[in-house]
């Protein structure tokens, strides 16, 4: 159950609720539109061929290994980061560990190696176009360190990649097995393909439930009902918001176990609206990670009195999995409030004052609930977002679904490298 | 050795550097402005006595624990995270693990409980004024599970606090051990004090050559020569560009155990600089994370076509502790451009082509080189950072060392649980 209360944002006077419902008007031709640009993301959910794939490759390797390693980086990475965060304990290593190697940096991979077991290591390699140069670097690195422990790559490789490119070709000749990432779902969207679904299944995630929690979200994302339709409203708040100079998007959840979720969110929005509009005019949303209590302590100064720049996106668990009363030990002016409090009663507490500290400021911020942290929520939130975005990438008028701008710097670096080698 | 690359700054056409260097007359009398604010944080760095107690203490218990766990919230936590995260290994737990419990998020603080021997465990409770809630809830959890498993408080525990306040009481009663933070250094510029010094100690770390570090940054800091003043010419440019509308200022180290820096740096920029000026308008710059080669696949088009509204400041280690060849196992067009290349060429590479082409888009950019990833660099930094958002200040015209922007979330936070508890 997730609920929403976007109250915050008209009480702030940046965004009046008349403004808001003027808008309704466009859902229609909103979805029509992006109905036409052909995005898999919100159907791939329904591929029941997909889980029982995911589902009867967990089975067969249940127990073969210690370690499960992603070599990837942006979409192939941050979907599995934020569900292993979201529902790992954070102390404990649990039965496997997931580790997921977004960087190329060369200390940090072979501190990788020297940790693993590569025996008991399964690697998943992915990359849509099956030719992302630092995941292909990373692969390099692990086969050659496979081979030569002579280890069999089928025994120890996983790639998740397109229909063709080199990993393609390098599965086929080598009998790796391979899950597919469908044509039409981008990678910043492909967290409910194999891409995030084949690691959360490989650490015993019920996969059914995450997929199940999204597809009531893109119920409601399809539908023309303004009333039911959040991930609309969401993206007629952002935009509205942006259209008054609040076009940084602070995204503030107040639950340690989705600190993570804010790296996810910020690819999808920064990478599907910060371009050139069809004007030429630069436009987009800044995505800005923060977290509460801790960052009350960090940015909320910034947030309260800095510049009128910001939208606030909290983000709220109802209900811990566990809490406990806060014992109050020594009695002072200091703690006296603490008394008959528990962690999660300070916790909501501060995040409810913060919130209403920002609107009295006249800074607009908006609250999102999840009853619990299920993963019948997480689905719900990953769609949430993901159809706002596509929605936010209509009202910019602008192609969510691509990325001309990354463009230019790979070029350079090629260049910059066949120099290093003269 | 910490270099320092502007050029791009002006390149991109945003600052020109006559308009750079128009403000070298103001050096002098934002010198003494500081001055007279009497802080010390770039004079607690000769401190020898601090040194040797703090030395003195951790040599005392070593062997006796094998976790550390820190309770604090924002300047207590975060420079401890960032020099724990620069200097360990992400893989292997060191022999002493050092924890940073910088929330009171009651799943997280029960899986700490949960994960740790009590008997083999140090906690450090941080705060400066004795009272901050969040860590006084803590304490009372931890110092309640330590009473019950019939330990003795102060063989477990040690508070870093001002002289006065609730903790320096208790400590007084129950003959705990307690390192003082100055009273003229604030929470966020406190990090080269016992906050993040014993914990950087009691996990071995060399806290003389930190401390070195620092003390050639603050020399430079200090310096009337604006040549030789980078912390000036550091905020020069933050605040011209500000000025022209690049208010954001995006961290993105290429280095991943630099990754957490960029929160220290947060509160450091958004707490210090983000408030009412004199004449009561909203100033401040805005903090944002980022990290290379990873967020090149995630934040770099919203850096590259979005909003011109941001100032990236790359963070590079020219020789890394480590580095090896990637070797090319299939040669394609994709991969050619690989051969006889290092992951370290690879990400400077990157690095590069990304400062560039942002360049070509008239988009700011700057470069701080550390030739390793040392300590001294460290100490180098925080004071580089320190010494600029203090400039900065003076720039925007407020007092960069208060924070009264949060203080009516903690009123609304008292308010809210005593009616919960009615």
């Amino acid at each position: 159950m997730i609920d929403f209360d976007f109250s915050n944002v008209f009480r702030s006077g940046v965004v009046s609720r008349a403004d808001f419902e003027s808008q309704e008007g466009k859902l229609d031709s909103f979805l029509k539109q992006i109905d036409a640009r052909n995005q898999g993301f919100y159907r791939v959910i329904d591929d029941e061929e997909m889980v029982t794939d995911i589902e009867a490759f967990s089975k067969s390797v249940k127990g073969k290994y210690d370690d499960i390693v992603v070599c990837g980086i942006g979409g192939s990475a941050l979907g599995t980061i934020t569900l292993r965060d979201a529902f790992a304990n954070f102390f404990e290593k649990s039965k496997v560990g997931l580790h997921v190697l977004e960087n190329i940096d060369p200390v940090f991979l072979s501190e990788a190696l020297e940790a693993l077991n590569l025996k008991r290591t399964l690697f998943l390699v992915i990359s849509k176009s099956g030719g992302t140069p630092e995941t292909l670097a990373q692969y390099f690195f692990f086969r050659q360190h496979l081979d030569k422990a002579g280890l069999v790559a089928k025994d120890h490789l996983v790639f998740i990649t397109g229909e063709k490119g080199l990993l393609r070709e390098v599965a086929d000749q080598d009998g790796i097995p391979t899950f597919s990432v469908p044509e039409d779902v981008g990678g910043r969207f492909s967290v409910l393909t194999p891409v995030g679904l084949l690691p959360a299944a490989l650490v015993g995630l019920d996969i059914r439930a995450l997929l199940q929690g999204a597809r009531s979200m893109r119920d409601a994302f399809l539908s023309v009902d303004f009333e039911e339709n959040k991930p609309f409203q969401l993206a007629v708040l952002q935009w509205l918001c942006s259209e008054k100079g609040y076009s940084n998007n602070v995204l503030m959840p107040y639950v340690m176990k989705l600190r993570t979720f804010a790296g996810w969110f910020a690819q999808l929005l920064a990478e599907s609206t910060g371009k050139f509009n069809s004007k030429g005019k630069s436009v987009g949303l800044t995505p800005i990670a923060s977290l509460g209590v801790t960052d009350q302590h960090s940015q909320l100064q910034l947030f309260a009195e800095g510049p009128k720049d910001k939208l606030v996106l909290f983000l709220q668990v109802e209900k811990f999995s566990y809490d406990m009363e806060i014992p109050v030990l020594v009695e002072s002016d200091k703690t006296r409030f603490l008394k008959g409090v528990s962690f999660q009663n300070l916790l909501h507490a501060e995040n409810k004052a913060t919130a209403e500290s920002l609107t009295e400021g006249g800074r607009p911020n908006l609250m999102i609930s999840l009853d619990t942290l299920s993963l019948e929520n997480m689905g719900g939130l990953f769609l949430l977002f993901e159809g706002a975005t596509a929605f936010l990438g209509e009202f910019l008028d602008i192609n969510t679904f691509d990325q001309p701008g990354v463009e230019r710097s790979k070029v350079l670096t090629r260049e910059s490298l066949s120099e290093c080698r003269l």
